[in-house]
Order: structure tokens, then sequence, then C-alpha cells
């Protein structure tokens, strides 16, 4: 495993225009990027610190820990070792020529607390909710984010290789979920995925054998599995696997920084009814809304078109959850966070655009029972769908 | 692996009465109570939701995702399954006869976007920062808690164990943490370490091997090593670990929701100079801040009873981080979370009690070369420090 390559100086700049057309038109005058993912993505470095973007001209980059690394990793030329961040509002106006009438913030992220020290600093401004803008330049996938994506998927579909040769009768999820990690970080997977939101954990080890795939819980996804304990009760748990019932396995991986979320069925000698029907179910929704992507196609006629085939497939009673509990959308963004925009999801506006990476993951929910589903990564081109995962579009009898 | 025992009712009574006496004393009416590690400390449930603690009466716990788990698992028995928050100032109406007219909340961690949301709910109201009152209550560990902490200690002494039988020359940090982790996970740690901060990650991999240890980074700790990329700079690197270097691992594991951390130095073959006098020092520093730890010694003193030591090793110059980059702590507190109050830290005022658990890592960090230490975690008795480590207090030397 070799060192990821650094962000070229061509990406930070495509970024920071991308940023800065839209702080203009919003009449935002500076933002301030805190975030750790967000900082990455527009200085390359991912040092403690922050980034201060004005609409117009060069960003400031403000770093605390450690000056050097962030040096040799950003390509951002204003860098500024700060022992306070309080120095910061004169650095501002040193390097401007004056300070920010309008800012804005990551206010989806940013704890109050923190909000009102950074507002302090600047009590003449207004302080506006920013993240939406940069989410937005984040959707849209360069060819350089791509191949790092690609990079991953290869990774991923290494794992699910490795996962058919080790599952065996009696290993526990837990077990089963901690051999195949081992595996995929000593070939580049980092071990950490990122979320945005604080209540939300991102983790590797989501397999749901036979029931558990059939228990609903916390998370916002069809079924949340058990997981350890009452303190982390989603994922992997102590259930042995046994042969002859269906295991999924949402495998979501991160090289680089750049994730994959994947989803496939298992099973150990045979898969048993229904489940192997909801699993072929599953594939068949999947494919029929790849077929449907078309740069300006909404994503609530992908969610339409996903509803119909489960309908069709006659797994519209458990498609996205059991009754009372399934979820509103089959499919998210991936990239530098496991989810992020676009989401295709119920009733949505938002059009399909070239350069969107998403994880398309129809699931089916039998209560008590199992879960079944498949989830792959696409990228939206010019004229459809083109797949960046490489794992066969299976089920996996072992 | 056994799943872990739920939180018993007594113990919920116990938190209640702590944060009830904590918000009557500040004039507070009621706290929400949204963050999944505090939802989980006052309900015993994890489940998607929030907690309305009153300033006196019974708490009612909102749930969105999935009431039924919550209700196995929470001994508080007012529960609403909701689908929409904005119908909790109507229940909590109904419920307790009026609105609060000030309200607390967790502003250390909750976004301002969100909290801009929950205000509106509660126009009338004065809102104010509850963070604190909760992790006061959380600071004083009862006799459940640190039996939970014991059951972490010991699978993390058979982890140390397991390490001393794996490490070999050639395996990279990485292959080496996978390796453990892998161990520590089928016999109970759960993979996801808890940290409150948004822009702090948390993880089990802080494999510094020989220079990787001398590698200054954005972490607030002496030494940040490579890590996987610059998108994840810190923690396990590609490194192939060496025979004759010193190799710090500093493990952090949770089991049933509870941390521990502990920190050992290895080598394989022998531990050369000057990284073994310095390992020594750090056992030396340790021992001797542990002989000091009193209820109602204050965390300056024993902070700096670890700088009086480390210049008596010789060891004054590198210890805490190499000059011009030293942090200002030797120690944190455990629990719930891998970092919380309190810390023993330069000039901090705040005095040790009974039933505080904290993390001691004195670390000696020489530049680009190594790191040296040791990390034990100890609860405050009434008449000293009782180590819940279950690890030789040692160098392994395999």
């Amino acid at each position: 495993m070799a060192p990821g390559p650094s962000v070229p100086a061509a990406e930070i700049d495509r970024r920071r225009h991308c940023i800065q057309a839209a702080l203009q038109q919003k009449g935002i005058d500076g933002l301030f990027i805190v975030q750790r993912v967000d900082l990455y993505y527009f200085s390359g470095t991912a040092q403690s610190g922050f980034l201060y973007m004005p609409a117009e001209g060069d960003p400031l980059l403000f770093v605390r820990r450690y000056a050097p690394r962030a040096r040799r990793e950003s390509p951002i030329r204003q860098l500024f070792p700060i022992d306070s961040v309080k120095a910061v509002p004169g650095l501002i106006r040193e390097a401007l020529g004056c300070l920010p009438g309008v800012v804005g913030f990551e206010l989806d992220v940013m704890p109050v607390r923190e909000f009102r020290f950074f507002r302090a600093l600047f009590p003449a401004a207004e302080h506006v909710d920013a993240a939406p803008l940069i989410l937005n330049c984040r959707m849209l996938k360069s060819a350089w984010e791509i191949a790092r994506i690609e990079e991953t998927a290869d990774v991923s579909a290494r794992t699910f290789r490795y996962m058919q040769s080790v599952i065996s009768t009696g290993m526990t999820e837990i077990a089963f979920a901690a051999a195949f990690e081992a595996y995929a970080r000593q070939r580049g997977h980092g071990g950490g995925l990122r979320v945005r939101d604080y209540r939300t954990e991102g983790y590797p080890w989501h397999v749901l054998s036979g029931p558990s795939g059939g228990m609903v819980g916390l998370l916002d996804s069809p079924a949340s599995g058990e997981g350890t304990s009452a303190a982390f009760p989603c994922g992997a748990g102590p259930r042995p696997l046994q042969a002859h019932e269906p295991i999924m396995v949402d495998f979501g991986s991160v090289c680089n920084g750049y994730h994959m979320d994947e989803t496939r069925m298992f099973a150990i000698r045979s898969m048993p009814e229904p489940a192997y029907s909801a699993s072929r179910a599953a594939i068949a929704i999947h494919d029929r809304v790849l077929d449907r992507v078309r740069p300006g196609v909404r994503m609530a006629e992908l969610f339409d078109c996903a509803t119909a085939a489960a309908e069709a497939c006659g797994e519209a009673q458990n498609f996205l959850g059991p009754p009372g509990h399934k979820v509103n959308f089959i499919g998210h963004g991936v990239g530098l966070e496991l989810v992020e925009p676009p989401f295709i999801a119920r009733g949505h506006s938002q059009r399909l655009q070239p350069g969107m990476t998403i994880a398309l993951e129809p699931k089916i929910v039998y209560k008590d029972q199992f879960s079944a589903g498949i989830e792959s990564v696409f990228q939206v081109t010019v004229s459809g769908a083109r797949l960046i995962s490489k794992t066969p579009v299976d089920i996996f009898v072992c």
C-alpha cells in the first residue's frame, strides 16, 4: 500500500472557483471552513486549522498544528501558523484590506458554542449558513476524484472476493466483519468512515445474518441489526452465521479519504426462499433504476421507478423496510463522506447531473426474518450511468 | 461474547437525581438531551430520539426509531413514539402542565441549524448551554460503571498480550493494528470509539513505530504519526515494523459503551537507547503521579508533579512533545467517551474526587526519531488511586 496522491493544485483551483462563484452569487463576502472534510477538500490538508475563503482573491489557510506538514500537503500559498483564533481578524484585514460584511459558516455541523466564539470575532458582520454551497460543490466529482473512488472500488471488490473465501458457519457476524476489515485495511482501507451528522456513526461492519436483518432500529436505513450492545445497537452482533440463511453485508470503505459503499447478499450452502426471490428482486430494481439514469432526470422519478419495479416483483410490501418502518430513499451521494448529497428520495425534485457519484441501495426487509438487498456506486455520465463498483452484481452462495 | 447488561433502573434514577439537582441549582426548567452518548447515559437506550429532562418530575423519552427496542432497553416509563419533533411542545405541555421558561441544550455539540429549529419550538423560552452540567454528572462513575470499565480493561489486557504474540518485523503498522483490533473485536471490543468534539476522530490504531513516533501532527497529543493519507494524517501508517526500534501502541477500546485507553512501548529483539531510558522515564513519571493522587488534590498539582519528575529523569526537553509543540495535559477522563472531563492539565484548579476514572499518559517525543510513553486508567478512591488497567506497567520486548 503506497501513500495516496496529494491533491493537485489544479484540483484545488477548480474547487475554489466553484465555491467563489457561489459566494458571489449569494452575496457572501467570505466563508470560514472548519470541518475537517471540507477543509481537506478545499485545501488538500487535514491538519488542525481552518480556511478562510474570500468571495474573490486567494484563500487564507490558518494552521494550529502542524504547519510544516500542511505546507507540504496544501497548494495554498497564504498559510499562517496560529496559536490563537483571536489573531485571525487582524490577519484577514492585513491580507485582504478589510473585514467581511457577510460571513458564511458550516451551520449544519458547527456547534452553537463555537459559532458564538467566531461571531464575536466579527461582531459587525452578518453570519449566514453556507454549508449548502459547500456540499453543492462537493457533489459534482472531477475526473481526479472519480479516479480516487475507483481505487477504493478496487479494494472493496477484492474484499468482497475475500469474504467469499472466509465466510463459514459458526463464525459470528462480528468475527466475519473483523476478518474482512483486517484484510481491507492491509490493502488501503483507512478504517474510519466519515459521516457529517454528529448523531450518525459510520462503520464498516454492517453484517446482518438471518433474523438480524429483520431488526428495525435507530438507523435511517431499512434494517439496523443487533449491534454489540444497547450502547451501540446497530451493525454486526454476536450471532453466529448459519448455513441456508440470507446474510447481508453492507461494506463501507475508504481510501485516501474517498469512500465506497457496496452491499451484497451471501449464503452458506444455499439461500432459501423467500430470501432468494427478494435478493433477485433487489437486483432487478437496481438494474431498472440504472437504466433510467440520464442527466436531467429528477430524483423523484428514479425513486418512483424503484417502487414500481418492487411492485412488479411482488415485493412492494417490504420494500425499503417493513410496513410502518420504511425509509424514503434508495440512494445517496458518496465521496469524502459516506453519505452526502444528492439523495434519490421520494418527491425530491433535484435533477441528475454528470459527475454525481451515487450509491444505489434498494433493500427489502422481512420483519424479524431477514434483509435482502444490493448496493452499487455509479457515476452519472453525459449519457447515462456507469458503474464504479467492480463487485459482480450477484448473490454469493459460498 | 455475551451481549452487555442493560443499564439498571437504579442507575438511571441516580443519574436523573444528579442532573435534576444541577438544573434546579442553575434555574433551568428543563433540558433537551439529544447527543447519542448523553441520551444513552440518562435513558439506557441509544435508539434514535431524545430525552426531555425537567428540573423536577419524570423525564420524557421521545423516540423516532425504534420505540419497541427503546422500551425494552430503557427503564424510563414515559416514552412517546414520534414522527416529528414538532409534536414535542404539545406533549410536554400535556405531561407536565406547562412549557419551560428556561431550556438547556448541549451547545458544545448541537449544530447551529438544529439549535435554531429547537429554539423556534419554544419561542418564549430562554435557551442556555447545559452541557457542562451533563459532563459533570458523567464525570463521577458509580460502582456499576466502574465494573463496566473493568470489563473493557480485561479485553484491553488480553489484547496487549495478543500484541506481544503477533508483533513481527516487516508487518506494517496498519497490519499490526488490523490484527490486534480483529482479536479485540471478537472479545467484545465494539470497534467504534466515541469522542465528543466534531473535529476529533477517535480510532484504535495509534501504532507509531520508530520515526513515525517522532511526527508531530494535527492531534492534541504529543505525536500524531503518519496515518494512511493526507486525508487521515494520524495513527498507523504504511511503515513496516523493524527490530531494535521503539514502537508505541496507544490502544483505545470500548465494550458496552465504556472505553479503556492504554499505551505500552514495544520492541522486537531489543529497545535501543535513548528510547529505552525515555520509556523507563515515562513509567517513573506515571508512578510518581499515581502516588500523589488523593481526593482534593488539584489537577495543576499533578501536572506539575509530572513535569518535575520528567526534569528529574533528564527528559524535560521532550516531555509532552518536542520544544515548540508540547501539549498541556497528562491525563483525561475516560467513560462513555474516550476523552471527557476531568483533565489533568497545566494550571487547572479542579480537584480530584472519588469516582473519577482517568487515563494518565505521560509521553516523551524525540522529534523525527520516536515516541516513548505509557498510559493507564485509574480510579480515584477515597484514599488514593486504584489502577483499573490490568496490563503490566512495563516495556514489552518481544
